[in-house]
């Protein structure tokens, strides 16, 4: 009976609990297909993979399955993939859902109103038994920039709009959003950075956003301007961001993503008074609404033959 | 000159500050009328007086304005003025300014979204150096329940709807709101509280609602729900939601209103672990828009001779 079913190899590095919980909702979404994970595929099912499903996977892997067409990553950012296939032919198709976009768009507006609305100065006020009203700018008043507008930047963009913000967007190629300024190019990076008051982060890792807020672009930034990065911790300096801490011009950060993680205990971050550390939770994956985005992804193959819309190695998304 | 300019007087308790600005918005926004503090009114401009603006006011200074037909109070909630005058024939006209309602909206929003995201548990995580990802329900499958549903709980309802939460809301007599389940009296408080993950108090305090949620009413919510009151610190009894908390039956209580402001620097509720400590910031009365509110009713007055809507003494608000 099982050899007319379709077979899909699962790649995955993730903790046991994890990978229990993908392999359950990815089959329940495609019932008709064995999905099977690296160490339980035969020889046979190697040679004949023309796609994978991958969440994190080892190179290695991928490189034993020598007739890949292409893969179906579970997460949205694929900066990984594209540095370790970058000399392949094998197509990358990144998870784009709608409610990942949601999710995401929430995340924003919930730290862009913690940072608005004072949220740290009054948690340190209580611990310092301090009762003192500080001053609230109206939200219409209130300058949001995204940079990176996506699928996640959008969202965002849209949904501080709607909830009384001014918004203004940043991309590489220049776009419209109705009712939001948008800006691209080194020029408009700057200006935009010089009117903001909240900074969210939402660009992908690639070659051109890997430090591109180091000391020059944090310095264009208004003194008192806050930081939100809920994109990759590569895209911030570090070194260069604490300076700015240090020196007021950045009044406080939200890091939701490092360059390593989890991040290592013993990092100095963890107890900046003006930082906020999230354990990168800023968007989780709907494993359910995910798995159906993979489902239509693989009809749409087994139906037409063609690989779903595909990540540009160029660009990196 | 002066004695063709119509004259109001204005009875304020509040700090020097606070009566300048007040006093600078409500000339701007009635440049034609003379604003008089109390202290400044001549016998004459006493005798005269029809009506008064009041913020926090000496009961004797309203006392000593024998013709007083209304006040106009600068704050929405006006318990006070209701206890002082309920002998008296005086109207008494709350603030009713839509800002004021909006900004209201915004802080249920934006401590809902706190709560909702689970901020309390990440700062404690980031102070103890964990890296750990809490579950997250849908906001679709998290539902909202706001105690009173004047214009301000209706405002904060909507703007929760449109971000995707389930809200329901109740209120003394019954009410309706579009995309809201809405529920009244007795039996409706108590299946609000059965269903809601997180409760929000909007309401008057007045003598029915002093004391509300007490004990039991406190009893009536899920194992693990969270509390925001925004209204007025008296309809929470502190010490049954101080055990409350300590049990583990209320999760989490953001208090922005005390029975006694500035909350003394002794009380033992700044250190509560679990209950998070605003300085009555929630909703900051705009005084320009609300001056300019003022001014028409004020221009209402002089034009038809007849007192703007004001509180009824009976229900309180």
């Amino acid at each position: 009976v099982g050899s007319l079913r379709p077979t899909i190899p699962f790649l995955a590095r993730t903790n046991a609990q994890g990978e229990a919980l993908w392999l359950e909702a990815l089959r329940a979404a495609m019932p008709q297909i064995d999905i099977v994970l690296f160490k339980d595929l035969s020889q046979n099912q190697k040679q004949n993979a023309k796609f994978a499903i991958v969440a994190n996977p080892d190179p290695l892997d991928i490189a034993a399955l020598p007739n890949l067409v292409w893969i179906q990553s579970l997460w949205a950012g694929v900066e990984e993939l594209v540095k370790d296939l970058l000399d392949s032919a094998i197509k990358i198709v990144r998870l784009v859902d709608p409610e990942l976009s949601n999710t995401m768009a929430q995340a924003v507006l919930s730290w862009v109103l913690y940072l608005y609305r004072q949220m740290p100065a009054y948690a340190h006020q209580q611990t310092q038994r301090i009762w003192h009203q500080l001053p609230l700018a109206p939200a219409s008043q209130t300058q949001i920039g995204i940079l990176g507008l996506g699928q996640l930047g959008k969202a965002s963009a849209l949904q501080l709009r709607d909830n009384g913000f001014q918004v203004s967007g940043w991309s590489r190629t220049s776009t419209q959003i109705d009712g939001v300024s948008t800006l691209s190019g080194d020029e408009g990076l700057e200006a935009l950075l010089s009117q903001v008051d909240i900074l969210v982060v939402l660009l992908p890792l690639t070659t051109q956003t890997m430090g591109l807020l180091d000391s020059v672009r944090l310095s264009q930034l208004k003194t008192g301007a806050s930081l939100i990065n809920f994109a990759r911790g590569a895209i911030v300096n570090t070194s260069d961001l604490l300076a700015k801490l240090d020196q007021g011009h950045v009044a406080h950060a939200v890091l939701d993503v490092f360059e390593t993680e989890p991040l290592t205990v013993g990092d100095p971050l963890w107890l900046h008074p003006r930082i906020t550390i999230l354990p990168h939770i800023s968007a989780p994956t709907n494993k359910i609404t995910a798995s159906q985005i993979v489902a239509n992804n693989v009809s749409y193959f087994f139906e037409s033959g063609e690989v779903p819309v595909s990540v540009d190695l160029n660009s990196g998304y």
